[in-house]
């Protein structure tokens, strides 16, 4: 860890300049701070100076995620986060972010900048320059849905989804269901890998083939159900797992579409329980997130980081809730279509 | 959940001896209120009654580990636990278990009994009665180093094996080992399973062979080196990673044994960071588990269930801590044993 008068050394200036640019004083160019600001982190003074100053100040970054109001899904995470906050008397800030803000500055930076202690990122993925920077931070971090190998300053916390895709695939299971595809969201993203293989596991588990003409990747949106659904259906699959709830709306008005039945002729399960999954026809059996306590937990977790307890994964249980959109397998006569 | 009044309707007495049973009044006999503790955690009554008691007091059971002085395992775990429920204001009692106990009376009714609103469990097995029960289980529980499933008042709490067995490897892959021996710990626990699995995907991943020739199941004692390493040394190992620093002992002295040098001819890496670690001749190259972070995230783990903050794993960072019984690999010529 550089002190002070190192940074004023590598720098040339004088400490009194340091101690400026560190603290924000506004008697020095905005020039001169940034670069005392870079050099600080650079040398690895941050995490010291953050432990140093007494503010309890933490930040949730957001980007890719909708969290302004109770139907989205970020909405209960950031009021969980906040909870757990407010009772250890932390102060929180939640700060919107983009590409533009991570390439203008560095993470570390940001965070010196503004005297945070700590961080929760949400909705980043794995591309996300800020992301790429957390392999070397020294600032306690919390990622939701990712995670970094060898940072002791970094934390990961999610939902169990090899727990939440095997209570889905055992319900299926016990329903009858054989043929059973799994419409997963985008490739470049850990949950989505975990969830491909806890399904093949399962599956396996089960004694039941998993087709690979029955999964597919797509995106976290309705939408993507389109490109997906005719192949499943073709391909005489009777029940489709989807890795969102947002996913299973889509997946389904094409079931409807294609003239069939849910969950008559085909049983649909999401993932979430997203407050829409209860008010979609039929309501959707699904496996529930419980969002507040991943709010909750991501907290404990960043304050075990903040006092140099190096909690690496932290996951919640996965819960089923079972409603109409599952029913018996009747096995589908392909020539209906 | 049942109420008094059904618990009372059930055994067909009245409301007043089930309550003093369930608070131990000493006008009842022993054998009725084991009969109403029993009724009462067989109908689902017994979390209720703990959430409702005013009294803060959680314990810690132990069987099969030692606690009891700073060079032994479970010691710092005990009191890591310790800090971090006093700075919560709660009581701890350590409860020192054995078979015997766990056949006389169900987990359940000990934790109703003695108004008990959450256990820790460290050292118990898979196939310990009481680890049976947790499956259905209404009690908040932490496992040390073991899973329940889809039990969500049950959780795990361990370090990240995976990582741990990576650092290691990698290590030793960057020293130009290729012959790597894995000595395991005993075969029925979830940690030694775990550690093969890491080991195999680790070795893989390294482009390196994992030799089944070179990886055995032994016991977590210095002993079981005898009946594993010689064939190691035959099997033309230059290197030997070990489930824990007890294992690690007993192999440098089987090394030694057969007229080889740690770490000139044979590197030798531990599990744990144990105190003996850095005593050892040569001091040990190991994974460390932060044993007193251990203990603290179990209550914060256990301190969320108590809250209904379904946590199912809390896995901490492994450290890697280069010592001094590891160093570059010379190729043995087999024709010197």
């Amino acid at each position: 860890m550089a002190t002070i008068k190192e940074i004023a050394n590598k720098l040339g200036i004088a400490v009194s300049t340091v101690s400026k640019g560190l603290n924000g004083a506004s008697d020095i160019s905005a020039e001169m701070r940034q670069l005392v600001l870079d050099t600080a982190v650079e040398m690895g003074y941050a995490s010291k100076k953050m432990k140093a100053t007494g503010t309890r100040k933490v930040c949730i970054f957001i980007e890719n995620m909708d969290y302004e109001n109770i139907e989205q899904f970020g909405y209960e995470i950031v009021v969980g986060f906040k909870l757990s906050a407010a009772r250890r008397h932390w102060d929180v800030t939640v700060v919107p972010t983009n590409l533009n803000m991570q390439t203008a500055e560095k993470f570390d930076t940001y965070m010196l900048k503004n005297g945070y202690s700590g961080a929760f990122l949400l909705g980043f993925t794995l591309h996300d320059d800020w992301v790429w920077q957390l392999t070397k931070t020294t600032v306690p971090t919390v990622l939701l849905d990712n995670y970094i190998e060898r940072n002791n300053h970094v934390g990961y916390v999610g939902t169990d989804n090899s727990e939440g895709i095997d209570l889905a695939v055992d319900h299926l299971n016990n329903l009858g269901h054989k043929n059973i595809a799994f419409l997963n969201g985008s490739k470049n993203s850990m949950v989505s890998e975990q969830r491909y293989q806890s399904f093949i596991s399962s599956m396996t588990k089960h004694g039941l083939t998993a087709d690979e003409n029955l999964i597919e990747y797509g995106y976290y949106v309705p939408d993507c159900a389109k490109d997906h659904v005719p192949g499943f259906i073709r391909n005489g699959a009777t029940a489709i797992m989807c890795a969102s709830d947002l996913i299973a709306s889509g997946v389904i008005t094409e079931v409807v579409k294609h003239g069939l039945r849910v969950p008559e002729d085909v049983s649909v399960i999401g993932f979430d329980d997203l407050p829409i999954a209860a008010s979609l026809t039929p309501p959707l059996t699904t496996i529930r997130q419980d969002r507040t306590d991943l709010g909750k937990s991501a907290f404990l977790l960043l304050d075990g980081l903040i006092h140099n307890v190096t909690i690496s994964k932290l996951l919640l249980r996965a819960k089923f809730i079972q409603r109409e959109s599952t029913a018996p397998c009747k096995s589908r006569d392909l020539s209906d279509l």
